[in-house]
């Protein structure tokens, strides 16, 4: 990591090292009223998905302000919020290995934790893992509704429910059912058909799993890009978006609908120009290692008429043929494009209110990949 | 970070938890001696780019093979290889802003510091942050060969070589002439004309300047797509490859001449198959978080028959429809689309000979941007 830190807090916002992560702390704050806000009118918990920030200070701050807990995806991810004293962490992906399994399960005695199965031979090595380390873990079957991983709705999905109910320290506590692809169709409507066709999956499993005798209580998913959707269907009993803190510019190229809950950006790459080779293209400090790409480039703020058209490691190429005075040392903000694999860039975020640093807050499961 | 590292030093590849970087030492060590044995046979200096590595344990065997010192792209990324012992660094970019200047400054003062300018407005605050620090940096001229940074051959260069002359503390060093698109045009008539070009332009920017009374002692540049060409041209004398150690997907997709520099992957991504949703879908552990996608996909390594699909955060989409025997806890390796943006992900390198673990090196230099 960088051997110094991008800013101090206090500094206004002009003396920021760059590249680096800012928060806008008034947007995010704005997003997390928001959220509340929509959540008091309904009866669905929120527990919000701490892969987008990585942060043990914003996961305190969604539990002040109502969430049961966070969602993780990764066993090492969550053991940084263990560590960081966040209790109730469902770990939202299948977890494989004895190495892996010993470390899950052992962490089970110090929060509550969930899992998910969507295969029998993943309950037996967890099963004995929980065993060995005297704990005990909530396990959710994650159901197939996004072409990624999860079981289909059917016998198979009763015998894992069964199997999972008969191991003594794993709770059956209920499904996963999350629709990725969905979270960014560009059309509303679209998207809308799609959850009400994950929420008849949802359905359908639930109660095929109750007929058997079995319980299932909570149905727990949902992205940015739908959870009103999830919220519409009765089905869902949690919801587990995490964009809608900080906005990047994929989900913000989501048409909305009239109704849709509108989160503002509220994370930012700031960068500099550091070179101006030619009136129609300026060179900004922040490229690759600054703003992941994989969802497209990022998008300069408040600044329509430059374009940032593409980056290699630690350089991006801005158009600013249609503005000319864009010179050496200016400095940008980029909206970027896909804000969870940008955040795990950093060491730090930095938090700014009015222009100046309020804190540095690190990222501390940064990297948490295992 | 994860609280816990991937592997220990004696433990077999099959114990590695996953995702994680894995170096095989073998193919590393025949990368390295490949290029030590081009070299012998031409004049030239090597100066390999860290950006790549970010790993000091790396830039140490690369000095003692022979290299001159390295090239980093960032006066942060510089630093923490100063702190590391490495003496002579040249910071292939541009750098802008008071605070930057101050740092990269005081660096002079420890190591051998090199650094690029392409515009008279970067000359007089370099020039001013290294008379108050009291030390002295090498300078290079960047001209613009690949369409990113750098002036045009023409009365500006002899300006702006004029304007490094005048500064006392401001040695003027020579030329950084860097064709990054040229690395990968995937025809090897194409890459060797593009620099013949790139060549053109270096041999007239460097006669100017020495036209005008003023030295140019270094044409300096290159990478692991094309340094042959520049070795061919006669102009450089100083080569930058980075990749060449590693080799990942992008690189070896350019179709290679007969007498091109054949080096091997030695860079992976270990990985696990977590979830097996259906007969031709494997879902891995190592998402975006875990490779860059930036260049593509990454390919399986020595399984043809199965194909990466897709990335999200945490997981990758294997097509193994032609391999339906894959199963649950199959560990894959992985060659990245790109290794420069996979190596930052990472907090270390997992270094394997013969399969097993020989040492953990930190990539003490990953997320150094600023």
């Amino acid at each position: 990591m960088s051997p110094w830190s991008a800013a101090t807090p206090g500094m206004p916002i002009d003396a920021i090292d760059t590249p680096s992560l800012v928060l806008d702390l008034d947007a995010f704050d704005r997003n997390g009223a928001l959220m509340s806000e929509w959540l008091s009118a309904c009866d669905l918990r929120l527990r919000p998905h701490a892969k987008s920030h990585k942060t043990p200070e914003i996961a305190r701050r969604q539990l002040a302000a109502g969430a049961v807990g966070i969602c993780c995806q990764k066993v090492s991810e969550a053991a940084v919020f263990v560590d960081a004293g966040i209790g109730d962490i469902l770990i939202t992906n299948q977890v494989v290995g004895p190495a892996k399994l010993a470390r899950l399960a052992a962490l089970a005695g110090r929060a509550r934790i969930g899992v998910l199965v969507d295969h029998p031979d993943q309950v037996r090595p967890l099963a004995h893992a929980v065993t060995a380390a005297g704990t005990a873990i909530d396990v959710y079957i994650e159901v197939n509704v996004g072409g990624r991983c999860g079981i289909g709705v059917g016998e198979g999905l009763v015998s894992l429910a069964r199997m999972v109910g008969e191991c003594a320290r794993l709770k059956l506590a209920g499904l996963q059912v999350y629709h990725g692809p969905a979270q960014h169709m560009r059309d509303a409507q679209e998207r809308a058909a799609a959850i009400v066709k994950a929420g008849e999956a949802a359905r359908a499993a639930q109660r095929l799993i109750q007929e058997a005798g079995l319980p299932c209580p909570l149905v727990t998913g949902a992205g940015t890009g739908t959870f009103w959707h999830e919220r519409d269907s009765g089905i869902w009993g949690e919801l587990q978006p995490g964009s809608y803190i900080f906005m990047d510019r994929d989900y913000a190229d989501n048409r909305r609908g009239e109704a849709d809950p509108r989160f503002e950006h509220a994370l930012f790459v700031l960068t500099t120009v550091m070179s101006r080779p030619s009136p129609d293209r300026a060179i900004v400090d922040a490229g690759l290692k600054a703003s992941s790409v994989d969802s497209g480039m990022p998008v300069v703020w408040q600044r329509p008429e430059l374009r940032y058209l593409k980056a290699s490691d630690e350089h991006g190429v801005i158009d600013c043929s249609s503005a000319p005075a864009v010179a050496l040392g200016d400095r940008l903000m980029l909206v970027p494009g896909h804000c969870d694999p940008t955040v795990n860039l950093y060491d730090e975020m930095i938090a700014v209110r009015g222009g100046i640093v309020e804190s540095i807050w690190p990222i501390s499961a940064r990297g948490a990949a295992l």
